[in-house]
């Protein structure tokens, strides 16, 4: 169908900051849609800011009186006759109680319907349905459990054990237990973490797998029975828990198994009722079995490495399909070509324990030329605020062979120039990361930036 | 074969300046080649001098004591021990008499050889080798001559004609003559400006074709019998002869004439004993029948849009067909993909004739995100030097459909920022032309720019 001539939203408020607000800012636009950008005191002057038709202040620096402020936002989209929100990653993006609040205000929420969202975000939950859907599961409990349960459970599946808030995700609320002495101590732990961070003690158990890679499949689907995968993602370049290089498709993977694991994704967005794009996350262990882990119920920060093998603009197609759209594309319409690698460039001091480095950015020099993308917010001049998370940039390098996509990212990372004061960044530390054997004979798990950073 | 293995150069000496050096380095860096960088003086903290490995600087401001200065430049790559030169665009990029100095002192040029570049640089010898390659010709001399007798013609072809100089190419060097009666004043202010421009006064004359549009096709050859074509380029977006907007693939060919150009393209390559890349330039008349131009004999500035649908690097299959090594391609692994526009961002002020508006440059915040492309020199505090031409950046982008690549371009146009006291630039008044409903239906030719602006 002509895209011109299909429904689609007139406003669209963006509910998020940073490089992800400008990404949707942009599809917007390519769109003809009119968008309102929603800001913190110290994001006033922000490139989204600059970019939106229109933009509304929601609150000071503290994300709890701003991006997380459902009410301020939700204040701002009335006001300014928005009749959709997109929420980004991270912030309100996987709340179903704020996609309940846009339902009942009769404002879309680009994104999956409350309850898909909350059955999917409780990790107990997503497991029992996965489960029934026929995905495999690492050896762990399906319910929530208490503490002597727990511990016996851990003993039976053997350790070393992982607990998980059954409400977290983006890597937090999860703890490693190697040693079975410890176990009481760190389930507690984990029980009081989970509360503080998200308002619920609930944890499971399950075994850890401590030299697996984590493989991630990105699906698509319209809410009328079709549901396709783009391919897979391999992020095992991670620092506690947290990804710094995402790259598809994934590497040396047995013959037949990305089409499995993407079967898997559709088969569980089909049986969660999934709507809109959303990423299935496994782990690989090395004999070539692959488990769920979660659903996230999102865009991604590295969505754009699949965008660059499949050619399909996936913030576009969630804007479509929110808007009622059926999917325009069959799988057999997705074609992988060559491979992606994305970076992510952090204002984070490598040498110091990456401790943020907030500041004033004086000279910012992005790479540039041949099959090179830069999602960034910054330039020169910007002050990095100490408010949020600390991503500057996302390179992006695209090749038809792994091997020169490797090549490519080192070239880009070596012209990529952020000076100030304070600041510093994860630049350096990545390449080191690309150009150790491991990673690029795709023999790594994530236990390699440990390992890098091991004296 | 895999590059690693292959024969490869160990350092390349780039013979130019601004963001097509910079292109060149990158290509070297990914192929693991080391760089010489060779500037002017104003040109000494540019950004390919700070990119590349080493840096020599070869003259004063003046490009015939610097760019154009082959003695300097081959200098340079003795003393440096440069095995090979990359010329780019422009400068000494298609001169013979460059190189054959080049072969002479056993330094590879990448491009093809001086015999051939000196047999299509002659464009009136460039028009008999096409025609007897069956290329098809617009009526007009297949030999330079004398105001009389090219009076007498053009009277036999009918005006309009254009004259233009055998030694000429990049737009300079002709004159439309419309009139019969200043026929003969205009041969020899020509003859005159050719003599001037390029010491060779020698013109022909051409049937013009006022409503034609401006097609081209990229060859790659491995002076081994192997030559492809990578699809064709739509420059018909010009303003006296220079190119503004280029596109591929070239919108709204009627079925087939793509692929009979491609293989003209091919044929005369072949014909010419063409090594490297090289552009074919036609010129397509309203009933669909396409002519002969000229043959280029060196990377074109618009080549980044071939780049984006075939995902094939040009600047490295030149760099690896220069160092000896066949194609490793043939022509059905070549897969076009969407759609791709450039837009050539200048430092010129639209509203005051386009002249030029060299100067400190005080913001600049290149566009970015999903299937964007930047090739630039340039970044916050680059003074723009006034002593060559005002290119600051390609701005290049990727849809799967014309109308979605026309409305990223003017997405990405809408947050490309330059500012300085001095400086404008093109981009708001590419806009224009992206937006005109000529350009939106692809009826345009190349007299839409001037239709543009007339009052």
């Amino acid at each position: 169908m002509n895209p011109a001539t299909e429904p689609m939203f007139a406003k669209v408020l963006i509910a998020n900051r940073g490089e992800i607000a400008l990404r949707v800012a942009r599809a917007c636009r390519e769109l003809g849609v009119a968008t309102v950008a929603v800001h913190s005191v110290p994001d006033r002057d922000s490139a989204v800011v600059r970019f939106a038709d229109e933009s509304v202040q929601i609150g000071p620096a503290a994300p709890g009186k701003s991006y997380l402020n459902a009410a301020a936002i939700l204040e701002a989209a009335q006001r300014t006759g928005a009749d959709a929100v997109h929420p980004g990653y991270g912030f309100l993006s996987e709340s179903p109680d704020f996609a309940e609040a846009c339902e009942d205000l009769g404002i879309v929420l680009v994104g999956p319907p409350a309850g898909v969202m909350g059955r999917l975000g409780d990790k107990a939950t997503a497991r029992s349905l996965m489960h029934a859907a026929g995905l495999p599961l690492l050896p762990g409990g399906l319910d929530p459990l208490g503490p002597e349960e727990a511990a016996a459970l851990a003993g039976r599946i053997g350790f070393p054990v992982i607990i998980k808030a059954c409400a977290g995700g983006g890597g937090r609320g999860m703890q490693v237990v190697h040693d079975p002495d410890r176990f009481a101590e760190e389930f507690r732990r984990t029980q009081a973490t989970a509360q503080m961070l998200f308002g619920d003690g609930r944890v499971y158990v399950e075994k850890y797998l401590s030299d697996a890679r984590h493989v991630e499949v990105q699906v698509l689907c319209d809410g009328r029975g079709n549901a396709i995968h783009l391919g897979e993602r391999d992020c095992t370049v991670q620092r506690r828990h947290q990804k710094l290089i995402e790259e598809t498709p994934a590497p040396s993977l047995p013959p037949g198994l990305a089409e499995q694991m993407g079967a898997s994704a559709v088969a569980g967005a089909l049986a969660a009722g999934y709507v809109g794009a959303g990423t299935f996350e496994f782990l690989l262990a090395p004999d070539g079995e692959y488990y769920f882990m979660e659903v996230n119920c999102r865009i991604q920060v590295e969505h754009p490495v699949t965008e660059m093998v499949t050619g399909i603009d996936l913030v576009r197609e969630q804007l479509r399909i929110a808007a009622g759209n059926p999917l325009d594309l069959e799988q057999d319409d997705v074609r992988l070509r060559g491979v992606a690698l994305e970076c992510r460039i952090n204002a984070e001091d490598p040498a110091n324990g990456f401790v943020p480095t907030p500041g004033l950015i004086e000279q910012f020099i992005p790479a540039g030329g041949p099959f090179v993308r830069v999602d960034t917010h910054v330039h020169a001049g910007y002050t990095v605020p100490p408010n949020y998370d600390s991503l500057l940039a996302k390179l992006v390098v695209w090749a038809p062979r792994r091997d020169e996509a490797i090549a490519r990212m080192l070239r880009a990372l070596s012209e990529f120039t952020v000076t100030g004061d304070r600041v510093r960044t994860t630049g350096d530390f990545l390449a080191r990361v690309l150009d150790d054997d491991r990673f690029r004979g795709a023999t790594h798990t994530t236990a390699l930036v440990d390992e890098l950073l091991r004296p």
